[in-house]
């Protein structure tokens, strides 16, 4: 048997043409979005002012199996995709562990993140539409990176709120975006009713993703039109457009004549796990292969392990449609001494669905132990990874040790979503011991369950 | 025909297993490092004190036109290696040029540059010669942070002296280098001697390449034979080690069925650009081709434009060896308002003979330039360069709108050599118009020339 390479690149001719929408191999949709203020179901014409048409199509759309990927997309793609398939020899030498350890590294261009594989995609769509431009939040960074990076492509504005404590540590990050042409303001702001309500609640407030969102999508309603309001993870056709990253992973695994028994993968928003799990999550729904999914969280911000399975505002200021998801509750803000993204207070719907049905595991960790593995992953595969990448890193290593363990050469495939570059404050607080963990208290968790919206849907939960 | 894919990685398997000695091909050698005491040319047993005693043969060995990879070198290339041969189609489109613009992108790594290829080759004869540690220098922090990356991975203690200007505008680099358990040092320090004498001279000193080098070198010397000096750039090994970019890049090149017509590299010390056209010189100089080979140089530190061809110091400190080289002498100190690395005063002796001897061109740039082509670049090619790596990108820009005048569809390959992520403090001074240009008058540089050694060999000069 011919030794299976460090790294695995498709040729271009190999890469997927099409994205896969996992809804359409989901017995059971996720419950539909509904209307704030008439709960009921959304249509199209109801997200047309937020979205960008094309785009609240793909939201609303759980039947199609696979969507082409327009062939302007198809181009940046190339542009920095595929991305590599990596076998972690290194890192199961150090580990000791008879497990064989595989990683999707997405952080080969600019962002430094999977974030551009939707951020090309939506820029895109507004372009065909005829915007002006695009609004967004962006927590950590990367997908106001990503999305600065699309919208200077196709010649679009780009308004990125950025959560303050964001903003503050990382003032470079501030600097790419601007390499990019974006407009980065510090969330929450004066520009927005919302962030002025917010400021003047809470004024010292460090902000959170759910704030940033609600003036985003007020600035792209307050618009006239001319823009649209965009999000790099939560929703469906986000999900979808990530699907690149596990249809790529699935194509490359097959060349090398392997199928992962564990697919491990960082959720926040949950876009790079539904992205990366999807073709597999729908061979495991077929009953075609059964690989166990495990989502791996920040112990500071457990939507999927501590959260309840509740409608929900998609962000603080409660001004978005109401989405069923596992949630900490829209005014849940994490622990400001959490570093780097995964802050978020809800996830995916589709994730959300498909681990209430038990289709999914899901684990926590303090960020101690994140950055442990993240350092040990450093020096054994030359790549210095994201501290959300890290989540899965972990989860990864876990598992790898659970085969040392127990003798069995189980196949994990985990998702490197990202580059550490912006967070290197972080690694100097874990590196000088100076890092602490916070795990919220069931105190501080019925707060946040105190927000979520009182409506009927939402009764005995 | 068949398209050319925007990327092509080599798969494993076509990866060079051997550096080639670019010496080897040259009629004429460059001229011999002298002993700064007798003047006499260099041994072995000369350099063994301060080199690891495999690399000073390495460093004195112009014959052998080949030499093998050692396995375990191998092995980490395959880590982060191949890396990518880069067709620019978005900025061909971008600049409207006829030619077709290829790059080797060498920055897919912790260390963000080309410059873990020799460092986790001295990492690794280091480590067979039963060596603890290793002491270097470093400026802009590519080089320090891959050395620091290839002693953890070869379990060596790594003293890094950095360039206090980039120590304090770049306080991340550390960070990395943190990560990977490196001891760094802001140069000139209270920890050596010429390290001392320097700051009682010139108390305010921001530093220098040259300076670190002369600290380095005396902690190598003071460990009791337990330690040796590393150096990221200049050297003949450093060349020899950076083969790796060239070879792969004649090998993509040749399954595209493309030679280049003309190659780009940016020279500070000249590791990246003797590497990268290494295999190309020796066709040129063995007549079975004729690309034009053009270095790009900063217009603040334009040792190959502006500086004496003489025997110098590699050091501030004037403690190394002499080597003949092109230099603004080793007291040149670049102005502070000089982003990013480049910043040596003297150039590799073997880039300095072909450029002596009229196989090469040389062309200097303002920074302000640089930068112009490094966003242009960025927003068309998702990937943010390194402003070092920018000045070839500038060099390759103005080829291509040349070919455009001309309407000529030469082949252009540069070298981009790594990634811009810690230098966002210079890419912000650019995009807000704070960014200056320094282009040393003669006077400053006659003061360079007057601190070259007055020796016999310099005589005339």
């Amino acid at each position: 048997m011919t030794k299976i390479p460090h790294r695995l690149y498709l040729t271009e001719d190999q890469m997927p043409q099409r994205w896969f929408n996992l809804r359409s191999a989901m017995a059971e949709q996720p419950d539909p979005m509904l209307h704030p203020a008439t709960l009921q179901p959304l249509g199209v014409d109801d997200l047309a002012p937020i979205f960008c048409t094309e785009l609240a199509k793909q939201e609303l759309d759980g039947a199609t199996e696979f969507i082409d990927i327009p062939e302007e997309i198809q181009e940046v793609y190339k542009m920095y995709r595929p991305s590599p398939l990596i076998r972690a020899y290194n890192l199961e030498r150090a580990l000791g562990t008879p497990a064989r350890i595989y990683y999707k590294f997405e952080g080969n261009n600019t962002s430094g993140s999977h974030k551009l594989n939707s951020a090309v995609a939506q820029a895109y769509y507004a372009k065909m539409q005829g915007l002006t431009g695009v609004t967004t939040e962006t927590g950590a960074g990367q997908w106001g990176t990503a999305l600065s990076e699309a919208c200077s492509y196709f010649g679009l504005t780009c308004d990125v709120f950025m959560v303050k404590c964001s903003y503050e540590q990382k003032p470079f990050r501030k600097a790419v975006m601007g390499v990019f042409d974006a407009d980065v303001t510090p969330s929450p702001s004066n520009l927005t009713e919302v962030g002025r309500k917010i400021l003047a609640e809470n004024p010292g407030t460090t902000g959170s993703l759910g704030c940033a969102i609600s003036e985003a999508v007020e600035a792209a309603v307050g618009s006239g039109g001319k823009k649209r309001y965009v999000l790099g993870s939560v929703l469906n056709q986000v999900l979808l457009h990530q699907s690149i990253i596990g249809l790529e992973s699935k194509i490359a695994m097959e060349q090398l004549g392997e199928y992962p028994d564990v697919v491990v993968g960082c959720a926040g928003g949950g876009s790079n796990l539904g992205g990366l799990i999807a073709p597999f999550m729908a061979d495991k729904l077929k009953g075609v292969k059964n690989p166990r999914i495990v989502a791996v969280e920040p112990a500071s911000c457990p939507s999927l392990t501590r959260g309840k399975y509740a409608y929900d505002f998609c962000d603080t200021g409660r001004v978005t449609p109401l989405a069923r998801m596992y949630t900490l509750g829209c005014g849940f803000i994490p622990s400001a001494s959490h570093a780097g993204g995964l802050r978020y207070h809800g996830m995916s719907p589709v994730l959300s669905k498909l681990y209430h049905d038990g289709h999914m595991e899901a684990v926590a960790y303090e960020q101690t132990r994140v950055f442990e593995a993240a350092v040990l992953f450093a020096k054994q595969e030359t790549i210095l990874p994201a501290p959300e990448s890290a989540h899965a890193i972990r989860g990864a290593i876990d598992e790898a040790l659970k085969c040392k363990e127990s003798g069995e050469a189980k196949t994990i495939l985990f998702g490197l979503t990202g580059t550490g570059y912006f967070d290197m404050t972080a690694y100097e607080n874990y590196l000088t011991g100076k890092m602490t963990d916070h795990i919220p208290t069931d105190e501080e968790l019925q707060k946040g369950f105190d927000s979520l919206p009182d409506i009927p849907q939402n009764k005995g939960i």
